[in-house]
């Protein structure tokens, strides 16, 4: 069984799913696009949470899961560009933590939900020995713009992410995180989107399901990347590695949880919005879409940097 | 924190989440109502299958623990009259059961979903060493008909289930049952249904949901009571009642993990569907939707007979 991780696992459920007439976008997005131009169509993301993997007590309040459990699916939603609406929750939650536990979990998410406008409507609750999970599902509203996915990118495209990147886990960022919903929706509004994703896994991993999904390639310049002040710190880096600044881009490509989003636009739209944007302020220029497949991280003489297979890849 | 139970909890949600423009029906009933008028409107119910709680590897394969996880949201989406259209998948995969358990789940799911017509269309796929957790979130259509809530019963309706009650758990139907999708649709068409819910908890503990949302009572018929041949076996009645016939009773009525349907219709539906109903074929006439609150069981004299406390009720 070694050997076979998770993102295996889902290629090959992707296979078994098939093709279905209600269900343009399914799984291998952000989020999967549900119904017909007739009846309608909804954005859907699902994401499960937990204890001792995504998360764990000792360092994270009750409120603090029940926001992310949320969270990550909001920037699900963000990701495409749409309106988050109605959340569904399911929870098994652990007898030995009580019921205050349970009720902070609750307060966590609807705190959250209340701030975009977003209903609980519905789930299940159960209570046992086992470990917290937390497995919320979000239906998202597609704007008059469409949804934006993984597959739009072209060559000669401009990529941009919405915030600095890095030392998520770390700083404790990940249980607090901001889901970039309302970025989404002016980026959409104001220039043509032509691929996005939400950056979960590290920008590396994230940006390289664009360039599958879009059949391109991507060129990152490493002076580029807008790293949180986090990974500078001793803290972050450590003792890992002696070359404290490539350590230190290292852990902005890779750590992964930033929750930011990286985006793809056309030349004219990436001037547009170099001016309209103040230096040092979001969203950052990272680097450009290109001919071929894979990203790569070119320092300042052009000359291609190295990083270890990114992102959360759980085997057995 | 004794006495604090789930239904509690979920009461206390259902107060928390309150109204919200976009979902016309929320938690309480089998399947929230999201949408609007103008953008369409969708039914979505979402459950979460326990290891050790709602199923155990010693009795149920995989392939039966998957095909049951989406069933039970079918019977939700069939609750309301609606059409499947599209589910979510959470898992939590346990490592030591390996990737053949994993497979074989996601083909029970698959199985199921591809008799009803329903799209996997997206998820999330986890490994760890906790036990195996299943979530599933079911998106439905709502026919031209409508939705049929658990709130529309009426003084004087006739209350129907469309299978025979009791020992699902101990025969195993629990893994292996059939929504009763087409069976509600076909009703939903042919008759005005005033209310419906699916007997997931026991006849009396869902009728008494329906009654609750409704303000009625319901008065049932001993005698009509449609028991499964299993619980009128020493199997499963054993010793723990010296009146055979009353413990039979009381296992078809509030053993739960039926996944039949109990519905109300008014006097003319009913006539017309006992007389479109060969004698002994589903569905059963039980009894009727009366003044008051509450469900009665009357036996042929019409004196009430008494039960405990119904269906899973689970305690902190």
């Amino acid at each position: 069984l070694s050997g076979f991780g998770e993102f295996d696992l889902i290629a090959r459920l992707r296979t078994l799913a098939g093709k279905h007439p209600r269900v343009p976008l399914g799984i291998g997005d952000d989020a999967a696009i549900v119904g017909t131009s007739e009846e309608g169509r909804w954005l859907v993301a699902a994401d499960m949470l937990l204890e001792g993997r995504h998360f764990d007590v000792a360092s994270a309040t009750a409120r603090q899961i029940g926001r992310k459990a949320l969270a990550v699916n909001l920037s699900d939603i963000a990701a495409m560009a749409g309106r988050p609406a109605a959340a569904f929750v399911t929870v098994a939650h652990r007898r030995e933590y009580g019921i205050l536990f349970a009720e902070e979990l609750h307060a966590g998410i609807q705190e959250l939900a209340s701030e975009f406008n977003v209903a609980i409507a519905g789930g299940d609750t159960n209570v046992w020995d086992g470990p917290v999970v937390v497995s919320v599902t979000v239906i998202g509203e597609i704007t008059g713009r469409g949804a934006v996915t993984r597959s739009g990118a072209r060559e000669g495209d401009s990529i941009f992410v919405t915030g600095r990147l890095g030392g998520s886990l770390v700083t404790g960022r990940h249980l607090a995180f901001t889901p970039r919903v309302d970025e989404a929706l002016k980026l959409h509004e104001r220039y043509e989107l032509h691929a996005m994703i939400d950056i979960s896994d590290g920008l590396l991993a994230d940006l390289n399901h664009i360039c599958e999904e879009s059949k391109v390639g991507a060129a990152l310049s490493a002076d580029a990347i807008p790293m949180h002040a986090s990974v500078l710190s001793q803290d972050v880096t450590s003792a890992e590695n002696a070359d404290q600044q490539t350590s230190a881009l290292a852990h902005a490509l890779t750590d992964g949880e930033d929750f930011e989003l990286a985006f793809c636009i056309g030349e004219e739209d990436a001037e547009r919005l170099r001016e309209a944007t103040p230096a040092r302020e979001p969203p950052f220029f990272v680097g450009r879409i290109v001919a071929g497949a894979g990203v790569e991280v070119l320092d300042a003489a052009g000359k291609p940097l190295l990083f270890q297979q990114a992102g959360w890849v759980h085997r057995w």
